[in-house]
C-alpha cells in the first residue's frame, strides 16, 4: 500500500494524490482542505479525539491528538456501534517493495496497534506482494522474500499475536478471498478504475486487476478461518491518504454485493528530510530515516539535509525566530515526540529565535534514534517462527477479549 | 470455455470468431480456412492423422479422421517429443454457464477422453466458474453448483480418475495458480486484451481480469499436487477454434516467463439444427440436442428442425439429389456415426436421390438417441463422491502408466 513512482496521473490538477503519486502544485505543499474537498471524506475534529478516549479510557494516542490522522470515512458508525457494544475490525496493509522501511512506513502500523490495543479488536494486515510484483517489476520469489522481510518489521511494531493475522496475496489469495474480488470486479468498469487510478491502455492487465485485491480485505467474509458467521462485522482501515481511491472504490461497490462500507481514518503523508516539497523516495537514501539507519546515520542525516526554518545567522535567527510552518525538525517531533509539553515547549522556544536550529536537531537525533533502536531491538527478537505463527491461517479464539 | 452472446465485437470484419461470439459473414459459412489464416494457426494435414495412428497404435478418432478437428498450433512438437519418449499433459474445460450440456458442448471432451486413452497421458479439466460469474451474471453459488453439475456430464464421458484432475476456478486459484497469472498478467497491456477480445471502457475489470485465468493451465507449475518438478511437461489442449484467442495470448506470453508454449488442437463449430448459418443458442432450445433430451425430443427436434439439402419434392429429390454441403443430418452423422462406410454409403446414396431426407432423419435420430442414451446412463451413475474424487487436489501418481 505504500507510493510508486512509475505512473504518470490523467488529470491536469493542481496536485495529484493516488497511491503512486503525491505531489503538490508547483512544488508546494500538499493542500489537506483540498483533498478532503476532492476525496470526499471528513476531517477527524477534536470531537473525536474526545469520544475515543472517553469510549477506550486511555489517552488518545499522539497522532490523533496531533491530527496525524485527521480525516475519516464514518468512523462516527464505528464508535456508535462500538459504544453499543458491537466490535469492528482493522486492516491495514503494506505493499513490500523495499527491504528496509523508512519512519513513514511505521506510521499507520505504530497507530493501529494503539487502535487493536486500544479498542481491544482483531486485526488484519495484507502484504501486497502481488502488487510490488507487478508495479515495481520484482520476481515473484523476490517480492515473497520483502513481504516476509517487512512483516517482521511490523510485528516488531508490537501487535497482539491473539489478534492479528498477516496475509501475503500470493498466499492467501483463492478461496472466499477470491470470491469477494470477482464480486467487486463485475461491479467495476475499466473505464471507473482510469477515473481513479489513472491507467492507460499501455498499462498490463495486472495493474488493472489489482483493485479487488486491495479492496476485499475490507470484508469479513474475506476471512472465513476469522469470521464465519460475523458477516455484519464493520471494518475500519486506517491508512495514509493516498489509499482512499481504493476504498472510495470498495465503499462505491460494498452494498451492492451486501456488505458494509468499510469505514476509514486517514493520515496526512510523513514528510522527507528535505521538506515537505520533497518526496521521500527509494532512490534517495537521504531523504528518510531508515529503520536500519545507525544512531551515526541518523545523525548525520538530521544534520545535514533536513529542511530548516531556522534564520541564516545567529542574529537573524534570535530576531526573527524559526519559521516551524516548514521546519522539518519540528514536523518530525510533532510525530515522534511524546511529551505534549515539550513539544510545545521547543516550539514556542524555536519560534521566538531563543532555541538554535542545532539544539532541536540535537532533541530530534535523541528521539529518533531511540525510536530506531527500540525498533531494531524488538525487529531482532522476531524469529521466522514468530512470522509463521503471524501468518497462519488460523482462528483467533480471543481476537475480541 | 463456452461462447457468451452478450459481448459486441469491435471489429468490422468478414466473420468474428472470439471465445463470446461466433458469427459468420451475412448469414454465410464460417470460413474456416480464413480463419486459419487470420489466427495464424496451421491446417491438421492427414500426415498428423497417420503419424497419430502410428504413435498411438490405435485407430485415429472419428473426430481426427473426419476433420472435425482441423487446424492447430505445434501438435508437431507434441508428437516428435512424445516419439523421443516425453509425455505430455492434456488441458481443457468448460464455462459452466447452464444446468445441460448440448452435444456440441461434448465433443471436446469425447476427444480429449480419446487422447487421453491413446497417449496415457494426465488431464487437468477447468471450470470457469468465475468467468460465467462474470460474464452470465450468475451468483458466486449458483455457478459453482453449475461447475459440479457440469462436471458429472465430463466425468460420465469417461475419464480416467488416476489422470485426471477436474478444478472450479472459485476452488482453485489461488498458491502457484495465482502467482501465475500475475506473471501472465504483467506481460499483457490492456490495448492487448482490448486487440484480442475486443473489452470496451464500459465492460467491467473482471473481465479484463480473466484471461489470465484461461492461460496459466497451460503452465505445468500451477498444478504443483501434480507436476511438481516437471516444469518441462509440454501441455497440449484440445479445444474449439474460438478459444484459440485465449491461447494465442498465452503462447506470446509463455516464453517471456520461460514457460513453454501450449500447444493446441482446434475443431470445428457444431452447427445448429437450422444449419451452419444458425447458431445454437441457449435461448432456443430448439437449436440444439441437450444431453437431456428424450428419444421423443430428439426425433421430434431432428423431424421438425434440422435443415436439410434435400429437394422440394420427391421428383426433384430423385432427379437431383441431396444438397449435402448445407445437409445437417449429414453433417451429424459425419461427428456421430463411427461407421466409415456407412457414412460414406448414405452420402452416395443421398447425394445422388436414391435415398431420401427422411431416410437419412431416422438413421440420424437412431444414433443420436443412442448417444444420448449412453450419456444419460453414464451420468446417472456419476455420485457426488466420484465428483470430489475427481476434484480432489491430490497427487496422480500412475498419471502416466
Amino acid at each position: 500500500m505504500e507510493k510508486v513512482e512509475d505512473q504518470n496521473p490523467q488529470q491536469e490538477e493542481d496536485q495529484v494524490v493516488n497511491p503512486w503519486e503525491v505531489s503538490a502544485k508547483d512544488g508546494g505543499k500538499i493542500d489537506y482542505d483540498k483533498l478532503i474537498d476532492k476525496f470526499g471524506c471528513q476531517r477527524l475534529d477534536q470531537s473525536f479525539v474526545d469520544r475515543v478516549q472517553r469510549l477506550t479510557s486511555r489517552p488518545p494516542h499522539v497522532f490523533l491528538r496531533r491530527g496525524v490522522f485527521f480525516a475519516h470515512r464514518d468512523f462516527n458508525d464505528i464508535l456508535d456501534a462500538y459504544e453499543r457494544g458491537q466490535k469492528f475490525y482493522l486492516y491495514t496493509g503494506r505493499g513490500p517493495s523495499s527491504e528496509a522501511l523508512h519512519l513513514g512506513h511505521l506510521i499507520p502500523f505504530m497507530f493501529t496497534k494503539y487502535l487493536q490495543d486500544a479498542f481491544k479488536v482483531p486485526l488484519v494486515i495484507q502484504l501486497t506482494d502481488d502488487e510490488k510484483c507487478m508495479w515495481k517489476n520484482l520476481s515473484v520469489e523476490e517480492s515473497q522474500r520483502l513481504a516476509r522481510e517487512n512483516a517482521k518489521d511490523i510485528i516488531a511494531c508490537g501487535f497482539d499475536i491473539s489478534k492479528t493475522f498477516i496475509f501475503s496475496d500470493f498466499d492467501y489469495v483463492g478461496g472466499a478471498f477470491y470470491k469477494n474480488m470477482v464480486k467487486v470486479a463485475k461491479c467495476v468498469t475499466y473505464n471507473k478504475v482510469v477515473g481513479i487510478f489513472g491507467f492507460t491502455g499501455e498499462d498490463h492487465i495486472g495493474k488493472v486487476s489489482f483493485p479487488p485485491v486491495q479492496a476485499v480485505p475490507s470484508f469479513p467474509s474475506s476471512f472465513p478461518h476469522l469470521f464465519a458467521g460475523k458477516d455484519d462485522l464493520r471494518c475500519l482501515i486506517p491508512c495514509a491518504i493516498d489509499q482512499d481511491p481504493y476504498f472510495r472504490m470498495t465503499r462505491d461497490v460494498a452494498p451492492r454485493i451486501g456488505y458494509h462500507k468499510p469505514a476509514l481514518i486517514e493520515s496526512l503523508f510523513f514528510p522527507a528530510l528535505q521538506g515537505e516539497t520533497g518526496k521521500m523516495s527509494a532512490s534517495d537514501p537521504n531523504s528518510a530515516i531508515y529503520v536500519t539507519d545507525s544512531a551515526k546515520d541518523i545523525k548525520y542525516k538530521v544534520n545535514k539535509h533536513a529542511f530548516t526554518g531556522g534564520q541564516e545567522t545567529i542574529e537573524k535567527h534570535r530576531q526573527y525566530g524559526a519559521n516551524l510552518e516548514v521546519d522539518i525538525p519540528i514536523k518530525y517531533l510533532n510525530f515522534f515526540l511524546e511529551d505534549d509539553a515539550e513539544l510545545e515547549h521547543i516550539k514556542k522556544e524555536y519560534g521566538a529565535g531563543r532555541m538554535l536550529t542545532g539544539e532541536v536537531k540535537k532533541r530530534l537525533i535523541e528521539v529518533l534514534t531511540e525510536i530506531v533502536e527500540r525498533h531494531r531491538r524488538a525487529r531482532a527478537a522476531v524469529t521466522d517462527e514468530m512470522v509463521d505463527a503471524f501468518m497462519a491461517v488460523r482462528p483467533l479464539p480471543n481476537m475480541f477479549d
